[in-house]
């Protein structure tokens, strides 16, 4: 009844095949002859020549041969089981009950979004968007993360004020790390608040959500690191990093959570072309970790206080702290100069939370660098104020500030399902509450006019084969 | 701080637009002249040539000028407003209810699949799919439906036997009708049952679960068509069909509910070259629909009898309408010999579910014909047997049973939102408690730590701005 096209490749329909080789067969010569490539040709010229040769290597066979069925999921990607979906579940539950004690409401975009509104977004990790093909229509792009969809979304609604949490899959042609917890295609759990507020209060409070949700979730001791992009750009300002370079440097502060000073110091001046003194103070003021009193020497500092844009940001450090302080929540966070955030988008506070636990660290023991440091673990959640990215859609520019985390979930599932493989406590995949079985094969009918009677009464109930008495046993011994 | 290439199209980075495009002008004659393309090229050829071309295509501004920013959602997708996320979040807790008191478990899979895994699976439809462009690596395309990914999770996994239910966009690139709820992207609900039982069972349990989630969920009256592949088959067969056309008139058949026999049968005789006695013959089998009797008359047909598979079926529609009776839910079920559906991998029993009350007809005024049938509110649920699906991925060929159900929630999530519109009843899009304000701009500490406190108990409480007290009132009185 099914042909299935075992050995000819990807294009064509199994039955069609045989008629489809010894079609192009008597065609391909004709069609070879009668392509012409001008010099000086135009675009519209181009994609025809393109199309016709494309056509061609159709009927040629295309890259028939080449490839071999392979029962695989896509690289970087995976399923989850029953047991994974279950200890998902228990995850977003905490995340979403945290988002909803805090007012937010929900949106969801397509996973989608035209190629156009992702230019330009995210500096040098542009080059990691997954592209759609060209089938004819738009250009489209899989989304690189939820914040550019969101501002996309306020823009086009003309919505200034929200507090919203999205809840959905991403995608990022990154280098896989899968035993690590990172993927292709993940989940980001989003919570971004919109509108003018008094300085600080969202920063804050998206502050305490990282807060309460790393608690909730146990998995140990954590840190969130703060800093702020106008502190970094003031600081590239003092220390004579020329303007045009203030977000290629900024991309390589950045790596300092995953290379040691030396080398981010070598990319910075034999990369990036920056001089060996303007790195070298970079690379005093990024060893530099505090609270608020940091902020306030760093306001005296001599160099840094040349700087307004580092002042201001200095400034708003200090205010955050005094909220963090009626917060409750300052034990875990860490004013921390070498944060940087790739992203471009950021203009005002930036944060990212790691997990400090030795017993978490575990799950990275495959690091390149031998030395295992609490700090690799990664970072579990990130976010930061982004008071431009909306104007870049709005037709007039019209401004909303917003200020949002994300928490990052791939990792945390990996330590839950360590954790669960771990315990001796069994993880239930199915609800149910009664198993209609009989010892014998009869009594077919009355099982089923029994377990219908259940369903109408809204008990969780599944009828088993009566044929298959060990497949009773397990399913019973599960409930 | 932003550069943001509102003029600039689609490739290129802002900052780096003059440059890129100087350094086009003087390449391009050269680049130009520089190509060959010969008589008789092959693949290898082909693809060098193309890659040539598609370089000097993005030197010259690529597709720039043609394209011009436009604020919106890639075409046949939407945003979910908070509203809209409410009445989903109602829709899916029933739908995942009854897939819970049936004892499923869940899974989930990547939005997108190796080209290959989908390759063969869906007939004429295979067009609608979504690719994603070659970036180096693997050839992927997004999941056209649910079915072929769970069959592709069970083989890979080696499992026989398994009760699961997964929720999850599929994409199709189809011709969006986004008032009538149909979407580019779009939500399925499965729940399929995989393993050897006896036989009609589970085809039954699916058929109940239809029956359970479309009465929950209150959309009116709902018909559930029933049919199978092996009688269309014998039905063809008898009817002078040829064996290699089975496939093709089979989808023409299933654009009964689109549109009229006449229509059907023209597409049959001039665009499928049936002859048109065999076409009427067609004609006369397809007008039946009926329940048990039908299936028991139809065994005595005369032409009908004399296929083996016509009689296979015909038997299995007979158990399984008894199985029906014990689930009480023969009132909404039709035997029904229009139904077709067009997916190549059905093997055995196939159904349909439609909504047939006169208000939900509304939704589709829109239609192309005038005249206005309550068969064209469009199916809100289908699926079938597909025993041969997971051999195909199986290196070995092992068969794994299969009968599945997908629930098509769009159309029935624009039902609810016209039904929540029309009344009046007030959609809540947070589930706040406490608002925490103050008619004063001071006391902001006061403010903050006391919705701390609320936070700490677990109380839903939000913060409202000093400066907006009509903000205060608006939320206050959702509250």
């Amino acid at each position: 009844m099914f042909l299935y096209p075992w050995y000819c490749g990807t294009k064509m329909l199994g039955m069609f095949c045989a008629r489809a080789f010894s079609l192009a067969g008597c065609r391909t010569a004709t069609r070879a002859r009668s392509l012409h490539v001008f010099p000086g040709m135009t675009v519209a010229q181009i994609d025809e020549e393109v199309a016709k040769l494309l056509e061609l290597k159709v009927k040629l066979g295309g890259d028939e041969g080449k490839h071999q069925f392979v029962l695989k999921t896509a690289k970087g990607t995976r399923d989850y089981n029953p047991k994974q979906m279950a200890i998902r579940e228990k995850v977003f539950n905490t995340i979403i009950s945290c988002f909803k004690r805090h007012g937010a409401e929900t949106i969801d975009t397509p996973v989608f979004e035209l190629k156009e509104t992702l230019t330009g977004k995210y500096g040098e990790d542009s080059k990691l968007i997954y592209d759609l093909k060209d089938q004819g229509g738009e250009l489209l792009s899989l989304r690189y993360d939820l914040t550019v969809p969101f501002a996309r979304y306020l823009a086009m609604n003309k919505i200034t004020n929200i507090k919203r949490y999205h809840i959905a899959k991403v995608y990022r042609r990154d280098n896989p790390a899968m035993t690590r917890g990172r993927y292709r295609e993940f989940y980001q759990c989003d919570f971004d608040i919109a509108g003018q507020y008094d300085a600080m209060i969202p920063d804050a409070e998206c502050l305490r959500i990282v807060h309460e949700i790393l608690s909730e979730l146990d998995l140990g001791d954590f840190r969130i690191k703060v800093n702020d992009r106008r502190i970094l750009d003031g600081m590239f300002a003092v220390c004579g990093v020329p303007d045009d370079k203030f977000r290629t440097i900024c991309s390589t502060v950045d790596k300092l959570d995953k290379m040691p000073w030396e080398e981010v110091k070598k990319e910075m001046v034999n990369e990036k072309g920056l001089s060996e003194e303007a790195a070298d103070q970079i690379g005093e003021y990024v060893s530099m970790q505090g609270g608020k009193d940091l902020a306030e020497r760093l306001l005296q500092d001599q160099k840094m206080s040349q700087s307004k844009q580092a002042c201001a940001g200095l400034s708003d450090i200090k205010l955050l702290f005094s909220y963090l302080e009626l917060f409750k929540v300052t034990d875990k966070v860490v004013f921390d100069l070498s944060l940087a955030r790739g992203l471009d988008y950021y203009t005002g506070i930036i944060y990212e939370a790691v997990l400090t636990q030795a017993g978490v660290a575990l799950v990275c023991t495959d690091a390149q660098n031998g030395a295992e440091e609490s700090v690799s673990v990664g970072s579990v959640a990130g976010g930061g104020r982004y008071d431009g990215l909306v104007g870049m859609f709005d037709p007039k520019g019209r401004k909303v500030p917003c200020v949002g985390v994300s928490i990052g979930i791939e990792r945390i599932f990996s330590i839950m399902e360590q954790k669960a493989e771990a315990s001796a406590e069994k993880v239930r995949t199915t609800e149910v509450q009664i198993m209609v079985a009989s010892a014998q094969k009869n009594l077919l009918e009355e099982r089923l006019k029994l377990v219908s009677e259940l369903w109408n009464a809204g008990i969780k109930a599944d009828i088993s084969r009566a044929d298959l008495i060990d497949e009773i046993r397990r399913r019973t011994s599960e409930v």
